[in-house]
């Protein structure tokens, strides 16, 4: 078991390369095309996530909310997200994801539109 | 709808590994090989984007300039931009992305040389 | 020989998108779908390097903790890491990889669940 | 041409993921596995930079030296490194790149040891 530590992360994480990519192939759904943000809250208080996002032709979209308990993982798919919309496939976007409590967020795409799957992933920008 | 924010990031930004594959394969111009900066204007006020391109063996070329737009989101592919010349394939750079107010970018590739794509990113360098 | 330098690093990183691909293709051990963590301790002191693993629906486990000797690199597979238990592929997991020293710690996956590989890398977060 | 410019970056960085894959595919020198640190010295000042080579399992080599223009981008493969020695395939390795003046460093690998590339690339870790 972990030693305490203090909350780690920011409470401000910005993803700049936002795009789920439309289709994909192979049966597996593990394998379809995806993005992910994926965060850690190794805090010891529980995080209330607000995600907004940024579209090139409209006001932002959200915020979509959900709660990453404790000393807890979440790695959250984009493409799941449905309220207060689903966020469509083949359209650019970024996001701003705001913590109540420090987090670190990594931002991952697996595109698999070819046969063959390519990934990406980059920590995101912490940004307070 | 997101609540206010201050805005977000830095006003210099550095792409160290820029390089627009030449070729690529498939019907898709969707997946024909390119290389992005991706950006995000979280603030209320207008950003002024001025792109710099330094090479290996001649003087940087640019500013290319471009506007974002306040809470807008802009995904730049390269090989697009053409004032005040287009940025040849096959060919090292490196950029130097400066705002007039604070946004984020993230650089990614897609590269689609071989029958399968590839993908990389990565958040730029804050340099301010 | 690199001169006299003062550590290198942070104490803290955070790894976000933790996720051990299950099986993978091919003959070759080297191109087997893994994950790693690879570490630098560039300082002139050993580094005491404690790894906890944060999962989703129940408590953190570890650490599991390495050695680095002083001016070392150290590239550990997570699937290698035994002790107090194996991780298991096809989890999401975020890691906090505390260090008695300050290294540095770049984080990537080679994914080869189908034909052709894939790729992805980043520095990981430094926390403190 | 770009306005006057502070010199970006930092004087040290580091690279924790290094490894030249053994081998490659294809016909095409550009598509064969390679490693490589891309670098901006978007400064007014020639800038002169010494890489050391971290091993697992003996002390460091290096420094291996080269020169950075004023103005200039410079993409590094690390196989194309030979003096003092070279780095051999199939090796792990990190990176310590120090600068006579400020630069950005990215950290990219092409890998085409089976039929179709994957990339990975990552702004590395300014240490200083």
């Amino acid at each position: 078991m972990p030693r305490d530590l203090p909350p780690l992360g920011s409470t401000v994480w910005v993803v700049g390369d936002g795009y789920i990519p439309p289709g994909g192939s192979g049966a597996d759904p593990a394998l379809h095309s995806h993005e992910s943000i994926c965060m850690l809250n190794a805090g010891d208080v529980d995080a209330v996530v607000e995600i907004s996002v940024y579209y090139t032709d409209q006001e932002p979209a959200g915020p979509y909310t959900l709660a990453i308990p404790a000393r807890r993982a979440h790695h959250q798919q984009i493409n799941a997200l449905r309220d207060p919309e689903p966020i469509q496939p083949g359209r650019d976007y970024c996001l701003v994801i705001r913590s109540s409590s420090p987090i670190v967020v990594q931002h991952t795409r697996l595109d698999s539109r070819q046969s063959e799957l390519a990934l990406m992933s980059t920590i995101a920008y912490p940004a307070a």
